[in-house]
């Protein structure tokens, strides 16, 4: 191994592991232990070389684990993009230009299930937790999304899960877009039209005080319902795909130019063709 | 003061300053800076007491000025709930109950502007930035929320800041879902149509490379619109507004149950009555 060989190893030897992003960057993903010195001397031959190299953003992946290492790199520069349970995020934009670091997540993406069967009667549950319980209010199943989860799925998932009610999904037929929900995050709730394909109700424990089917009238009679702008339009939505077929927006599956992920589009079907 | 009072003293000095919040939890908004090992008893002292007063969720919002102390509440058992660029918040759960702790933010949402004039030429741009640089596509306007925006705003801002245009908000005419965006987020993007009120163009020059009004027959001749999915898709639905105006969905304002804050329910009003 000639000198230019060695010195390629101990620079090798001293810069962080890193793979690059899609977008001129380079990740860090830490997971071996390291104390506090040799990370931060690693992390400023890193960006010496990083620098050299023309990379953008840097993005270091701490894992909670390594939380001793949080200190080190905010003292470089670093600071926080997006944290989970288990792991913190930091970035760093190298050039002189203008950060272009894409923003963190601001919503959480919630449904709310409107399951009627042939008799008029809807479902319809009372909360345990929450700011419904209580109230004694008969309310729609609604829930969160999980991370990476489609409206659809979410949809029958959480209706079985509070219900035990197996779905088919029909349409969206509105949307409530809500700020400052936690913390200084948004919400936004698709509310979706759901066929009933079991009608037998078997309750969740843990989130759910009752469930049963109720004759449409008796939950439009609800205070609440005749009273609160939400309820009233919630109502009204019911009353019209009941009695005219109310077309909501349905998802049609799509592929996206840059790559083969398949998406879905929401929109009336109608009068549209492909 | 006696002996009881004393205690009570040097119990509350022991303790971090923290408020209550709606769900029966505590959160600390640590403002000055501490040393590690005082923030650790400090700490330890706070969970004894929260866990006697019966509190469930505790909080802990450290600015990144203080990112020494990281370690030590990850130490004492909290877990990271989320992070800005300026702070991260942590969390812990007191009782022995099933941990309901709500989840981060999984959602960024966009907006594609579709805008047309009355000699039917649609307003598009080409990116410098993103995937879509030096594509030489002609695209709607499209952009990111900010933070606590609503959709009929955030529409009518990135018009303006992309191409100088003045619009009114109309509907929006479908949405898209996405998911593993960016890390494991996910995407909801919103096409909107709007209406110009203004026609000169002044464009973006940090983020746009042109900007023009083009004849929509040539918009949809572009071979990427012919060929993909979703360029298709927004074509037809261009086309559909043109000739039948196809009707989306627009937002009413309406007050939460729970508090005077106004949101938005997005839906078609055509065949419904509050």
């Amino acid at each position: 191994m000639g000198q230019n060989g060695v010195e390629d190893e101990v620079r090798k030897f001293r810069v962080l592991p890193a793979c690059d992003d899609e977008h001129g960057g380079v990740i860090v993903d830490m997971k071996e232990p390291m104390g506090p010195s040799v990370f931060q001397a690693m992390l400023k031959a890193s960006l010496s070389q990083w620098k050299l190299e023309g990379k953008k953003g840097a993005w270091i992946k701490l894992p909670i684990e390594l939380a001793n290492l949080v200190e080190i790199a905010v003292k470089e520069g670093f600071w926080y993009h997006h944290a989970e349970p288990r792991y913190l995020m930091l970035a760093y934009w190298i050039p002189e230009t203008k950060i272009a670091i894409p923003a963190n997540a601001t919503h959480q993406v919630r449904i709310g299930a409107i399951v009627m069967n042939d008799k008029r009667e809807l479902l319809v549950v009372q909360e345990k937790v929450g700011k419904f319980q209580g109230t004694g209010i008969w309310k729609i199943p609604t829930g969160i999304l999980e991370e990476g989860e489609d409206i659809f799925a979410g949809a029958t998932r959480e209706v079985k899960e509070e219900t035990g009610i197996n779905t088919e999904f029909v349409d969206v037929i509105a949307f409530r877009h809500l700020h400052k929900c936690f913390f200084d995050k948004s919400d936004l709730c698709f509310l979706c039209m759901l066929q009933p394909v079991s009608f037998d109700i078997h309750k969740q424990d843990s989130e759910i005080e009752e469930a049963q089917w109720m004759p449409f009238e008796e939950y439009a009679d609800q205070p609440v319902v005749q009273n609160h702008c939400i309820f009233k339009h919630v109502k009204n939505i019911c009353l019209a795909k009941i009695k005219k077929g109310h077309a909501g927006w349905t998802p049609l599956p799509i592929t996206s130019l840059f790559d083969e992920q398949i998406s879905y589009l929401y929109m009336k079907q109608e009068g549209l063709k492909l």
